[in-house]
Order: structure tokens, then C-alpha cells, then sequence
């Protein structure tokens, strides 16, 4: 497909994620693409049923059912249990375009994480928002009530964060919750890989619930499972929020597939049962892979030891990543370059790029041999 | 599921919908939810296979096929073939949202058609674009370069029309392409329901371009085929058209499912080999049976003699469409009230209300039933 921007420079994440998508070795966009396990092949030979399932079922049946497994599943228990306050979207980009929509109504200037995936500050800057930046360290760890002027109207976070795979731990998500509650700021939340690491399995929703702070998360069944993208971001959001979201879900959409929302049933499940284990399992192998076969190449190294989720950061040193992007383009290879995740300071992303884990083993295994090969040469 | 909104008359049509989606008749939203056909049950049998297919093909061939054959089926030959061009969307609503979004940019006035379903003027309005009423009447036959003020930059229409059933014939569509070239307008149609009715089957391509106005289309599969709204809104647009729907089409998604692909494709070639013909039949005998149930009913009337989507409005004397939808909700029945198709003129909504015809025919027997039982007391 054609590469809509002029460069790599200009184009967005998701442009160059779509210029990669049919290529020999695509290892750029976060989607789940791995093989599916024995226990999900059987959930998809079962398609027919399901489909017949879910046509008889009342939705807010199928919705409690999909909502409560794939909530359990990753801990999160004191979620609000009102329909209104857990939208199913088509996707959680379409839940953040919700948010922001919801958003700019009430808000004026939104303290965002930097870096992180760059269609987070383009839906929000794109409905009119204003962004300051929120360093990584500073929400890690730093002097929030300093870092957030009083011109902030909310908080977004997103963790683990993508593409650096930290996670807000819960000690700091209380300090951060009653931090918005005193300057009655919302605190949102994009859990999207929340999946893959279990330290971000604490139950987020019991803190948000006590600290009595206006929040709004956005979950996503969409990075796990390779459903060929069949999936459901979800908007959720606390009794309070104060903010039209309900109204704005109903512009765009009356409801996600009942189909979807039994896979996501099935599919969660399925991970209860083992799964989650398996796919944990699959994601380490493949950063284990990436991390060997470049080990001895002094060009690279891998600046977020700890991650757990399904990309993984490589910082390079004598390339740029939008270069690295380019040589290995040339030999049908797609990664994403590091720039792009740096959406106030690109220059600071410019010596990293991302490498998608959530693949076949032997695709993650010839991305590695390629850019052993370049970077060593 | 709780209506979100205080009442029937503050209460957007989705928010309508909602509220009837588990309901013992829902004849409120225009979803399709009649039963499969044998040839459709075929398609689902196959699910597990097609599943399979998708995973293994480049999506920009699954593409290629979805979209030649949905666009053939309904004779849409002419229609642009750079991927760029045609913008496979989760749904016709998300396709809106886009086009929305880009068109705020360098538009500030919409002249849209009235009446029309009420997510299309919130859409546009929740973006920040102004709306000026476009009359069915006017745009059907009257003066449109009168009727359409210089503030304007943007023509909207759906066609066939929701809830009238109303189709701009081949003529007018080219002189309303001319008049927008000639004043440099985005001319800019919904053509979701186009699929019901053989008279919207003419070449709307073949006349946009050859005009070489600048348009927009919105296409839906989604009213069609009960696939439980597994479904592809499309955003079409002529190779001129200036606006940046590629980059805001990037922040919100990279594509839909590849299942989804291949479902479209297989029940848009199931559609050209005689399922086409069996849909229109089904929602020709349910429109005959609603009708013929409540002949020799004074209340009410059709007067949308000639409409062939699959919805039916109805305009009622002694009622308005409001307490319509009051005393049949307290029956568990659902239709939707015409108050809110009257985007620009609520009042003039009130004497209609509207029935979904894309059902069972027991449903729309049902409910037939129940509104003869009210109307006649």
C-alpha cells in the first residue's frame, strides 16, 4: 500500500504501520499477530455456533459476559458494574476519539504522557486539545503538583506505557488519583497492554474507586489475541466524570458485534484457563530472541529491560531510527521508528525504533537476522 | 438497558434505539437483524474456513475483492481504484466522524439535507461545523443554487434518504455535482440504504466523475445483511477532494477485521447471485404486511408510498410519534419517533414516527398488531 506522508519523518505511526502491513516481515504495528494457540483455534472452529449464540442472546447479556471475563482475568474487580459506565467501542482508538470528543467540552489543556503512541496526542490535539507533555519519570516518580499547572483539566496516562512497556505502580496511581480528585482534574487511564504484565494487574479500579477522583480508563481486548482484529475497546468511567461521554458513544455507534463479544468471552476465558500464561510465554520468547540475536552488535541495546509487553524498545547508536526504518524497508522489513512516540521532542526519539513481539517466532526471528546483519556491517 | 436520556423528546435516536435493543419487538434502530437465507447460513457454516483465508491473505487483496464486490452487486462501476481513495471503515458512522473531522478544517457550513437521522447533524455539529437545513423538496426539485447561501461549503445528502426512502435520481445528482464544481463545494452523500433500492443502483460514480466535482460518499454494508454488524462503513472520495480524510482516517484506525473482508466479500457475490432479489422480497412483504394491517385505521398513514429501504415512516393524526413511542415502550415494543429526523424543525417531526422493517416477519407482524390495537382505541 502506498505510504500516504512524503518521508518517514512526516508520516505518522499508523501511516508507516499500514505501509508495512502486507510486507514480507512486518514487525511495525501492535496488533496481535502471533499464530493462535490450540486452545483459541478451537474457540474460532466454533464460529458458526457462536455466531448462532450470540443472534439469540439479549446484548446486555453477551456484554455483562464478555465484560466480567475479561475484567476478572486481568484483576480489575471493583470496575463500576453500570451499563453506562463501561461503553463497548469498535476499537480503543475509537474509545479515545469518544473521550476527546467528551473531553474539549469541559477541558481546555490535557498533561499527557511523553512519550507514548502518537495517535493519543493526535486525537487530542485533533478535536482541539491543548498538550503539555508529562515526562515519563516525573509521572514515575517526580513532583506531579509541579509538573501539572493549574491550566490542566486532566491527566492521561497510559500503562504500561507503549512503546517503553513502564508501568504506573499503585502506590503512585493513589498518589496521582487523589492528586486530580483535590484539583478536581480527570484522571485518564489507556490500559491497553495491560495484558501482558502482570504488575499491572493490580486492581486500578479499587484505587480510582477510594480516591473518589473523576476518572475514565480505556481498556482494549485488541493487543492479545490474534482475532484478526475482532475486538472492543472499552470506555469506562467513574459515577462522577462530569463528562457527555454516553451522549457522544451514541453519535458513533449503537453497539459492537454480539459476535465480538462472545469471542472476547471465549477468548478471555480461555486465558483464565492457561492462556494467559501461554501467550505471556510466547511474548518472552520472542524478546528473548530479539535480545540474543543482537547481542554482541554495540550499535544496539535495549533501553527498557524490565518491559513485558507485546513491542519492545531498541535505542541505536551511529543510525537514527527513521534510518533503520529505511534500510530495512528496502529489504521488505517494517519496524516503527522511535521518533514519531516522542510527540513533543521528536528529536529525542530519533535514536530509538520499536520491534513488534506479538508475531511468529520465525518472523521476530528474521526481523533479528536483518538488522543483526545492517548493524553489524 | 436505562435510556440515558431524561425522555423520549430530549433523547437522541441511537439513545432511542438503545433503550429498545433487548426489547420483545424492537422495530426501533435500522440495523439488519432479519434471519439469515440459506445462502447467508452457508456463508456462517464457513466461518472457521474464512477465518483461516483472512489470516493467510494480504489484506490489501482481501480488500480489493470486498470492495469489488460490493460495489458491482449495486452497480457502482466508475468508482475510484487508488486504495487511498476508498477507506474501509469500521462503520458508516466512524466513516462520518472522519469525514467530520477532516472537513472542519477547511469548511465552516454545511447545508444539509432535512429531514435525516440525527447522528448525522450531531456528528457534524460535536466537530464544530455549522448546519444550514437543506429541504427534501428543494434538493429533490427546487432552486439549489438559491437555496444553497455562499457561506456554504459542503452539501450533504443521504440517499436513499432515512426515514423517507426519498433517491436523488441520475439527473439531479448531476446537476447538483455541477453546481458544487461550479461553486467549489465538497458534495457529499450517505448511500447506506442504496442497497434496498434498485432506482439508487444508476452510476453515482460515472456522474460525480464525470463532473470532476469534489465528493465524498459514505457506503455501508451494514444495513443489508444480518451479520450481526460485522460490517464495513467505506469513505469514497474523488482524487481533488482536499481534504485530509487519509491522516484523520490514520488516528483512528489502520484497518478493519480481514474477517470482516471476507464476509463482505462472500455476501456481496451471494447478494449478486440471487440474494439481492430475496432481500428486497422479504422487506417488500414486510412492508405489505404492516401496511395491510393497519388499513381501515384512520390514525395513521403511509406517506412514503414509494420507498423501498427498509424502513417505514408512518404519520399519524390525533398522536404525536412521541406518545407513539411512549404506550408502545410500556408494551415492549420499540419504534423510533419522527421528532428527531426534524433536526432543524423538531415540531414538524412530531406527527411521524418510524418502523424497522429489516426483521422477521413475525416481528414486524407483531408490532403491526400492537399499533393497530393503540391506534384504533
Amino acid at each position: 500500500m502506498k505510504l500516504a506522508a512524503t518521508t518517514v519523518r512526516d508520516a505518522n505511526l499508523t501511516q508507516l504501520e499500514l505501509a508495512g502491513l502486507d510486507a514480507e516481515v512486518n514487525v511495525a504495528d501492535g496488533h496481535a499477530r502471533q499464530e493462535l494457540s490450540a486452545g483459541q483455534q478451537r474457540i474460532i472452529d466454533h464460529l458458526p455456533e457462536l455466531f448462532t449464540r450470540a443472534a439469540s442472546r439479549p446484548v446486555a447479556e453477551l456484554q455483562r459476559a464478555a465484560h466480567a471475563a475479561f475484567f476478572e482475568v486481568f484483576g480489575q474487580h471493583d470496575r463500576p458494574r453500570q451499563p453506562d459506565q463501561v461503553l463497548s467501542c469498535y476499537s480503543s482508538s475509537v474509545a479515545m476519539e469518544i473521550l476527546a470528543r467528551s473531553l474539549v467540552r469541559e477541558v481546555d489543556t490535557v498533561a499527557l504522557l511523553h512519550p507514548t503512541f502518537d495517535n493519543i496526542p493526535d486525537i487530542l490535539t485533533g478535536v482541539g486539545l491543548r498538550l503539555l507533555p508529562l515526562e515519563e519519570d516525573v509521572l514515575g516518580g517526580g513532583d506531579l503538583d509541579r509538573a501539572i499547572p493549574p491550566t490542566v483539566g486532566c491527566v492521561f496516562a497510559t500503562t504500561p506505557n507503549n512503546p517503553t512497556g513502564r508501568v504506573l505502580p499503585q502506590r503512585r496511581l493513589r498518589e496521582l488519583a487523589d492528586l486530580c480528585l483535590a484539583r478536581d482534574l480527570v484522571l485518564a487511564l489507556d490500559t491497553s497492554f495491560r495484558g501482558f504484565d502482570v504488575r499491572a494487574h493490580y486492581d486500578h479500579y479499587a484505587v480510582l474507586e477510594a480516591s473518589r477522583c473523576r476518572y475514565v480508563v480505556i481498556e482494549d481486548t485488541g493487543k492479545l489475541w490474534p482475532t484478526l482484529d475482532l475486538k472492543v475497546g472499552l470506555l469506562v468511567s467513574s459515577g462522577n466524570v462530569g463528562l457527555p461521554l454516553g451522549l457522544v458513544y451514541s453519535d458513533l455507534l449503537l453497539g459492537v458485534s454480539p459476535l465480538i463479544l462472545v469471542m472476547v468471552e471465549r477468548f478471555a476465558l480461555d486465558a483464565a484457563n492457561g492462556g494467559l500464561d501461554e501467550l505471556h510465554d510466547h511474548i518472552r520468547r520472542n524478546r528473548e530472541l530479539l535480545r540474543e540475536t543482537l547481542t554482541g552488535v554495540p550499535a544496539v541495546t535495549f533501553p527498557d529491560a524490565d518491559s513485558r509487553v507485546s513491542v519492545e524498545r531498541l535505542e541505536c547508536q551511529g543510525w537514527t531510527g527513521s534510518e533503520i526504518w529505511e534500510v530495512l524497508r528496502a529489504r521488505n522489513v517494517h519496524v516503527l521508528p522511535g521518533r514519531q512516540f516522542y510527540w513533543a521532542d521528536h528529536a529525542r526519539g530519533e535514536r530509538f525504533f520499536r520491534v513488534a513481539l506479538a508475531r511468529p517466532h520465525r518472523t521476530v526471528a528474521a526481523a533479528a537476522r536483518e538488522l543483526r546483519q545492517i548493524l553489524s556491517s
